[in-house]
């Protein structure tokens, strides 16, 4: 199991090509909980999500044959793109494997922004896995996991910790759980930093595998989960589980409309444009199942991409009706 | 006309009050625009734009007579708020004049948010005028005017000092302009700084009213301006207009078009929320027409309140139909 100290070392390594993202707060917010609480703004990270850190920080330490064979991973979100552009940085191929009905822009912007080479297969686990699979046999290139990868949950844990180094005595620490991965890696940067801060997440109720899965201490998985927090679909895995269950206090999950609620204050009050998972967390602070009256909390926001078509065409149409 | 010691002095009256903004990048419009460009984010400035810094610097220097009478404005937009929340810190009674058919929603959180008295008129600048007029006369109020005040333009011109406080070395920066308060505080604080320092504006085609009092050296008014930049429509006033020749190179007309692409791009690449106004600029770097390679630009974002009502009306669709 990794520890405090690989998330140390992660940094290090990462930190001279990561974004140092913004510690925000809203004045308004603290008033209604009665609490502070501090936004790590990983919205800000490169490729707009929290997942740069990991795949830099996973695929920098290859070998040099590794290296030259190039990365595989599957995934039509924001670690697909995470993985392209440390890949680019570093002068890697990277393939990745994605659905072959995920949006074009996303397509193209794997292909065209990172020059990663996609290649498409059916929409299943089974097919995703089995495609990467082939790449990996015939390719010799080297998988990397989402969030069943050490590394990449050291990567992880490395925005907690740079918030931590930023405001020292957080009492709570929250985070989205879907894999686990930053949950895993926030917990034990938190930890580290001090074994008395309390870790959270929150999750989607319609994809509650993790919150089922700590209180039935067995892995739990979703069937078709749908919920609008598109980054929170996944399972968790023996790995994060594991780390999970040791550092985890609760997880409280909430409705899609929670969600929504917390998303639209972080971004009517706070000016902030976070993805839907992103805003899991507030939604959890603001249930009240967690104690946080008088404490420093913090949350992290874990990335910013989100569809944002359908806003610009009714703008659009404004200046034509005109 | 202001000083640049009275924008210094301003700042050292307003900041503990405002907030300090962050300054934000992004690499790739950098590599697109062979620039550096620095974003001053008053979208995150207390109610969401820089107008807070003006109303407070204007408020708090106020008589003890004057205070206890209060103070009255008209607006419907970032100025109502700004100079509802400075009289509320400052235990001053204000009164916002706003027209009828102005958003229940914008009228409710100006009475209830921060308490001001909310005085309804017709949707006229004869009946704004006079409204307040008789307030004035009636109740020896104080008239807090959005842009045509010298403490309003030296209170505006801190968001420019406080970027040159960041980032020293700025061959140009670049505002919106509507009244030309921004413009006027901006230009004042940057010549202080550095002589040679470039000043530009950003315009929207529709309400070109600045572009063309500078261009025949006479003050010009727009009729019924259409603009997406609801924060842009108004008219120079002869004493911004006198600061704006003295100091700015040039102002840049952009189309609606051009205004909702660089909009798109501050949201979707950048991750911040900004009103249609605050894109302006951005815009006006975009047409090429000023000569920007290799230079180092600073940007005002005027501010990030902006109606977002349809876009979550759109996601909650999202959660029924599932």
């Amino acid at each position: 199991m990794i520890t405090y100290q690989d998330i140390q070392q992660a940094y290090q390594r990462i930190k001279s090509e990561i974004n140092h993202t913004p510690v925000m707060t809203s004045r308004m917010l603290n008033k209604d909980l009665g609490a502070e609480v501090y936004f790590k703004c990983e919205n800000y990270q490169r490729v707009g999500a929290f997942k740069f850190r990991g795949a830099f920080n996973a695929i920098s330490q290859l070998s040099h044959e590794q290296k030259k064979l190039g990365v595989v991973t599957h995934s039509s979100g924001n670690h697909a793109q995470a993985v392209a552009l440390a890949a680019s940085i570093l002068h890697i191929p990277a393939t990745i494997v994605m659905p072959e009905n995920s949006p074009k822009v996303k397509i193209n912007a794997t292909q065209n922004t990172y020059g990663a080479r996609v290649v498409l297969c059916k929409n299943t686990v089974q097919s995703r896995q089995e495609t990467c699979q082939r790449i990996m046999e015939n390719e010799g290139q080297t998988l990397i996991h989402p969030y069943d990868n050490d590394e990449i949950i050291a990567g992880a844990g490395t925005a907690a910790y740079e918030l931590l180094l930023e405001v020292n005595d957080l009492d709570i620490i929250i985070t989205p759980v879907g894999g686990g991965g930053l949950l895993s890696g926030t917990s034990i940067a938190a930890k580290g930093f001090n074994q008395n801060c309390e870790i959270y997440a929150g999750e989607p109720l319609n994809a509650d595998d993790a919150y089922r899965s700590l209180i039935s201490g067995k892995i739990q998985t979703n069937k078709n989960p749908i919920t609008i927090a598109d980054g929170l679909r996944t399972n968790l895995c023996p790995r994060t589980f594991q780390i999970i269950q040791n550092n985890v206090n609760a997880i409280v999950r909430v409705s899609e409309k929670e969600i929504i609620s917390a998303m639209r204050f972080l971004w009517e009050r706070m000016k902030l444009v976070v993805e839907p998972s992103s805003a899991v967390p507030l939604a959890a602070l603001k249930t009240g199942e967690i104690e946080i009256k008088d404490k420093k909390i913090g949350v992290i926001l874990s990335g910013g991409n989100v569809d944002l078509n359908a806003f610009f065409e009714y703008l659009s149409s404004y200046i034509a009706e005109k």
